[in-house]
């Protein structure tokens, strides 16, 4: 199907983060750039805001999905090409899931969790990235994730997933 | 607020339309690309096509907030640079609205009405073209309602009343 | 289909009303009590509070599905015996909308208008009571919605609608 | 704040489960029924249905809410008083965890840890039963969850919980 020219990669975490975490963000970002993929995210500061600034570097497309009504509830990062506001609150989540062929995780708060779930729940690819360790009590979980090590191959591993997710779909 | 360089006009519309009503919309989305503002819809077809199709004649820039959970559901119109995905059904029509600085709607069918309805209800503007009236039990709905009868005439209220809605937000 | 027992009808109205139509509501919801219905509606003050305000005195049961995350944001009115928070903002108007099997409308809010669109969008039957009155380019909304002058008639023409959507279903 | 008069405890957990899961459920609505509070839930099968199906024994509440748009696309589980429509899909989620004064999590569907995430995130407190064990890369989660060996204690750990949370609110 004709859908989008270019793969679109969700990039979740939280909107506060360690300096490290901010590095592979950024990194992420850059890469996602690199690959051609747009970048959507949640639009907030934290992981969203080094990821967009990293795509922005490489000449990215950048997409924030906000849980406000709009620029005074939920003001938009700065390196946001394009500004969706939802008024759902967390209930945003679901359409930065649904709306990337791939989603990498960053980080361990527990909106990026939630992300990380509702990616599982719908099908839709995530790669792990410095992210939660989770194991359901009949071992669901161990072998379902993918896991990188560095914002590299993250990257190539989400568009790799989201090609199959393309070609399945 | 820095908040995004190019205004966003929302353009809504039924998925299906009459001859006349698609002359309209292909040409509110043709001015709407002029203006160099971007499109935002509900990614169906009827208005919401033809009005992307005309914004693409102008080199605009559309974005398509689907009802669907992905392309199976919710097939995109081919004329959307970004497609998000929300899973919400009729529900995105808060999404199209809230991320508009003022709203175009264009003929009759019940979820236009509800586009139309939303909009005032978070006080963004709207400008009527071929559309519903609608009067309220002590009158309301007549004055606060901008009406329009040519695309071109639509699009410049619209982007006058999303200027003054941007430096009054 | 065994779905409950009971009919539910929707009560949607402002959250500040007139006089006139405060004694609509209450008695409105009075006469959904007497008929046995359960009565759900958005949970906030105005009609809302005078309908369900009106169903307890006659023993019915009343739920309020609220736009907020919860009380602070969300006051729930005193009226309410179940109270479902959302934190979806008027998204929540859906939901007050699909949980209803017919839908009576008091008063003239942009939000009330938003719900008698979703209702007709989704199939869902309306009465309108002391409501908007509205009209497409060709003519659409004159015939489609049924109008009551009492509060007795709504309830009743409510029921009756319901029942065929019920059995429709 | 005079909210409801009752607790209410959300029940989360796959639609499909195995056969100790179920009765883990059973009992665990059961229990929500005997402490008098109203049980909420997604309303569909599996651990839904079984506890629903547990608190009508003991003359529980029992409310359902429901991914669809209404009875053909979301069939509600035969145990529920009352029923709410979304048409959000997985969106529904939120409002399951935001209507709860604390949830309880059976078993290990992705669903069901992104509503373990919702409610964390959220502030809503959670107890674990059989489900998920999550760690975030600095440890997040293995403090912040409480956990239950039985239905009785999970219950009884969620009502003190609950108790807690309604008075912090």
């Amino acid at each position: 199907m004709a859908r989008q020219r270019r793969l679109t990669l969700g990039l979740v975490g939280g909107d506060s983060c360690t300096e490290s975490e901010t590095k592979l963000a950024f990194e992420t970002g850059r890469q996602i750039a690199r690959s051609e993929a747009i970048l959507v995210c949640g639009g907030g500061s934290g992981v969203m805001e080094a990821g967009c600034s990293g795509a922005k570097t490489a000449n990215g497309t950048t997409i924030g999905v906000m849980p406000g009504e709009g620029p005074e509830s939920s003001p938009p990062n700065p390196h946001l090409d394009f500004v969706i506001y939802t008024g759902l609150g967390q209930g945003r989540n679901q359409i930065v899931v649904l709306s990337s062929d791939a989603v990498i995780a960053i980080g361990g708060e527990w909106g990026t969790l939630s992300e990380i779930a509702i990616a599982k729940k719908y099908g839709i690819p995530v790669v792990l990235l410095a992210s939660w360790s989770v194991e359901g009590p009949h071992g669901q979980g161990l072998d379902d994730l993918q896991r990188a090590a560095t914002a590299k191959e993250a990257v190539a591993k989400a568009v790799r997933l989201a090609q199959g997710h393309e070609a399945g779909a």
